[in-house]
């Protein structure tokens, strides 16, 4: 039997989308050289104004990828249009979304019902409005497309399976708690570290700005929004209709006085002054004998999902957390009092990436 | 599109079995109220001398399903005939080996070579010699039927989808190490506990058994040959062809003396004359500020396996292990310094029947 060959169209390009490129031309020359895998034909990709796709449905050449998008003077296509190329192509296709934009998630259920596959990180379409939630799953199960978006959580870290996989053999997931960004990880394994007294709260904010662990304004890491996001999705997945990031409780860490000053930089100069509030937090849970940790947690069964600052016990594994990195513990009812727990790093382009590749590689081996 | 329909075959129906056959019921259920997912039809069941099957391929009924198969007056069907019986179904058919036998894994590659596709929590095929795993996965390629086998390490837990999607994305997986067995886990961490002095050694066996933790005669479990078939396992997906279990170092905690008494129990009754062995290795870890835990790892790179004692930094994740929980964590190019962990319940029935679902699911969403 000859292997079917998958049409791949790829939006974005940047830090996930570069390491993204570089794992599926490895994924396309390993299946290439294997009889019973697929062909993989990359034939489509584009990055804000620019577009390089092959008219004929021919595999673009991996070779100065980026330059050849960078100089393409081709027509520039809409999502719209480019739906309607990978639409036309002559075998199954599917689209790698490496982009964080909201609009092309609001397209994702027209793609679905065309019959394209979606892989993305973004974790936008699967946090934004309920009804979108809705949409894009009836969309993939009328047409027969797949969506996978696994790295939307905890990046590469088997999170978003795991929990289909609870929840698909029939477990009852009890609660999930964890910590799920790794700036706030970062921030809190520095600020109230297990062993030593930890920096001022201010001064760990700026580290983590210089190393690179946070957004260019640290703000769009302290409002919690990004938790909130992750969060709107597992309780979704664990069965609970959550409106959006913003219907259940989350503790922003920005001073009230510095949300509205015009820049991060600003920001990070007069967070200074606010440190004494951040101080007495870890000082009234070092008295009990814990540490403070940012959280997001989901009761399924309470229905209560919430956001923010919690103490743990000092042999928790949560307060036991290194570097950046997340830790996500489900708790259900055949795994009873202690966890199933996943942890590592739950950021960076070759994890997210990774997520990406193992997403793309499962809807290749159910379209083939 | 009407739904596909596949037919399933089960062999055992004992702990994980009675268990998988409970979880199956819910799924084609809940199967048959969705009309995107495929019709799964229970057509044979069979244990030791038992068989119940249906000639014309309609569904078994579920309801008193144990008491109508010890009452089955069918002819037992032995595998050969199990075989042709699937085979010849009209539809794709899957073969769930609920059992650990060591004859029914040999005869994995004539199962696959009809195009039947295999779900088992046994390690027997996966563990044993380098050639039956060769003809395994060349069985399956060359006839597209599938095989899952994720239970077989770590029951429930993501640890062999895990490995397999580090490795198929591209990632170089470099070590391996962790804490395999539920019985191991749970005799450190009662013996050599973080807090704590913990109970004599010889005591500690004696309670696991007591408990259920061990396997009737303990010594089957204190031999670490199971963690050594895991370990095999995990280094042959890594990439290594380890020849069998019994072709790296694995220590076993059986005193020589004890090796060869008749029974269990008299295994039992003498084990305490030999604490004040395990008495000073314990003695030995505490003196460094660790504790000992029996662990398995893989250096990939140096290609080195092995199995037995370790001492651990109090705050290390595999000395903070608790119950019977396993731990896995795998270090890799991607991950850094940082390993990606998996950690929980690594035993008993349901959770290791959640791993058989759960490779079934993935099969039925690629026969579908």
């Amino acid at each position: 039997m000859a292997p079917k060959e998958v049409y791949i169209g790829v939006i974005g390009a940047g830090g996930v989308g570069k390491c993204f490129l570089s794992q599926l031309e490895s994924l396309s020359k390993r299946y290439a050289t294997n009889a019973s895998s697929p062909k993989i034909s990359l034939v489509f990709i584009s990055r804000s104004t620019k577009t390089l796709y092959s008219e004929k449905y021919t595999a673009l050449p991996y070779e100065n990828l980026s330059t050849k998008l960078a100089d393409s003077t081709q027509k520039h296509l809409s999502l719209t249009e480019a739906i309607g190329f990978l639409s036309a192509a002559p075998g199954k296709a599917i689209l790698v979304d490496n982009t964080s934009s909201q609009d092309i998630a609001d397209q994702y259920p027209q793609v679905l019902s065309k019959g394209i596959s979606i892989v993305t990180p973004s974790k936008k379409a699967f946090s934004g409005s309920y009804k979108l939630w809705q949409d894009i799953f009836s969309a993939a199960a009328a047409s027969g497309a797949i969506v996978s978006h696994e790295s939307s959580v905890g990046a590469g870290l088997p999170v978003i399976s795991t929990l289909n996989d609870l929840v698909n053999t029939g477990d009852e997931v009890t609660k999930i708690e964890g910590v799920f960004s790794g700036t706030m990880s970062f921030l809190f394994n520095s600020f109230a570290p297990l062993e030593g007294a930890g920096g001022k709260w201010s001064e760990e904010v700026t580290k983590a700005k210089e190393l690179g662990y946070t957004e260019p304004d640290p703000r769009d890491d302290l409002n919690g929004l990004d938790v909130a996001r992750k969060l709107t999705i597992l309780a979704r997945l664990a069965g609970l209709p959550i409106e959006s990031p913003t219907s259940f409780p989350v503790q922003s860490l920005i001073p009230k006085e510095l949300e509205s000053v015009a820049s991060g930089d600003e920001f990070l100069q007069k967070l200074p002054q606010f440190d004494s509030q951040m101080e007495e937090t870890k000082a009234a849970a070092e008295k009990e004998g814990k540490v403070v940790r940012f959280v997001g947690s989901i009761d399924v069964a309470k229905k209560e999902v919430k956001v923010g600052l919690e103490k743990f016990d000092r042999s928790h594994p949560i307060a036991a957390l290194k570097g950046s990195d997340n830790i996500i513990s489900f708790y259900t009812k055949r795994y009873g009092a202690n966890p199933l727990i996943v942890q590592g790093a739950g950021a960076g382009g070759e994890v997210t990436a990774m997520g990406v590749t193992s997403g793309l590689i499962h809807i290749l081996e159910r379209l083939s």
